[in-house]
């Protein structure tokens, strides 16, 4: 009973999100769903991909979060289009959402369109939202066997980014066990070792992200 | 129609969390529902916390994880009761799980029972499990903002525990923000700043929870 519930919400939610991704498509937006865990670093990450892109891919930023619109706030001040979606008790965003939020922004004038998910490493894996494929980030502060222990967004995740790695050295996270970690959960997963805080690693997550926008689309709109 | 049906679960749930609590009023168990977001330290602090109250009080833990049986591993080296309940896809702990485990535990031998939540910062705070109360584990890699960005779980908690304080001074957490953020949405919360790496603080921990138990139930069992 509690399964097909939960079975019903999950068609419908697939459902809306093709629609999603048919919008993105006919709009040449590439769509990143961005996941992780609390203050792993979602909004830094994308802080620093703005203002790497700017000039040459044009990205937008779908934000969600429980309550506040302190993400949103950070974004706008690097001159991208944001939009903020508040999902009250949600703990995900779900493909519903994300269709609410596209009324305003103008998807033409996007290349690369962000969705910031809420923080959780558990529940936004469930939810399609329409994207092209998934990102999620791990920062070394949360364990290296934490891939063993939520497998499902890592399983559902094209590239993993494994963040603060300025703080390796005052955790005892393995970097090499993390990784093994993550392929025996998801062998075809990608991943990138960043610092938000030093900058390491953040050139190649964006040569990584404009690298897909390419394959997909060629040139970017007004480049 | 989606409302109504998350309020059918929790009212089913807050029926067997009152059981749950009878159960564990009966046989003197004073019960904490730990909660926190992945790796901010949740078994290392039970960990502590088994070597601390050894000889003194008696402690059992339910630990919950989607997938592993790490955790009850790592808890069960330290000569204490532990049942695992692995949740699968669950994001949280609900009061049926919890009566679930139950029977596999010898209640009249447990002094405290720590019930050690799924990692999230979202989902469990909304389950009760039948507990005494709530306590909370907020890590400074994740950041002084928290509080409002999740609010739920630190209004549901009665103690926040901020964890690697070592870290402090290699991150940009600000202490007497995050505490003032907290005191924003819980103005009863009570605060301590703690590091299971150096040991700050746990002894405090370790006291507050002895104090907690004499409290309500005088004498432990077998002292």
């Amino acid at each position: 009973m509690k399964i097909s519930v939960m079975t019903d919400i999950l068609e419908v939610n697939d459902r809306i999100a093709a629609t999603n991704h048919e919008t993105f498509a006919r709009h040449r937006n590439l769509v990143v769903n961005l996941m992780s865990s609390p203050g792993a670093g979602k909004t830094t990450l994308l802080e620093l991909t703005a203002e790497a892109l700017a000039g040459k891919l044009h990205l937008g930023v779908i934000a969600g979060d429980i309550e506040t619109t302190r993400d949103a706030e950070r974004l706008e001040k690097h001159q991208i289009p944001v939009v903020q979606l508040t999902t009250g008790t949600a703990c995900h965003l779900d493909a519903n959402m994300i269709a609410s939020a596209l009324p305003h922004l103008n998807l033409d004038q996007i290349d690369i369109l962000a969705i910031e998910n809420v923080g959780n490493l558990v529940c936004p894996a469930e939810f399609k939202v329409g994207e092209d494929f998934r990102v999620m980030i791990l920062s070394v502060a949360e364990g290296d066997e934490k891939p063993l222990k939520y497998p499902l967004m890592f399983r559902e995740s094209a590239l993993l980014l494994i963040n603060k790695l300025d703080l390796l050295q005052h955790t005892n996270f393995n970097l090499e066990e993390a990784k093994a970690n993550a392929r025996r959960v998801n062998p075809d997963l990608e991943i990138m070792g960043i610092s938000c805080t030093t900058g390491e690693g953040v050139e190649a997550w964006v040569s990584w992200l404009s690298d897909r926008y390419q394959e997909k689309f060629g040139k970017p709109k007004r480049a």
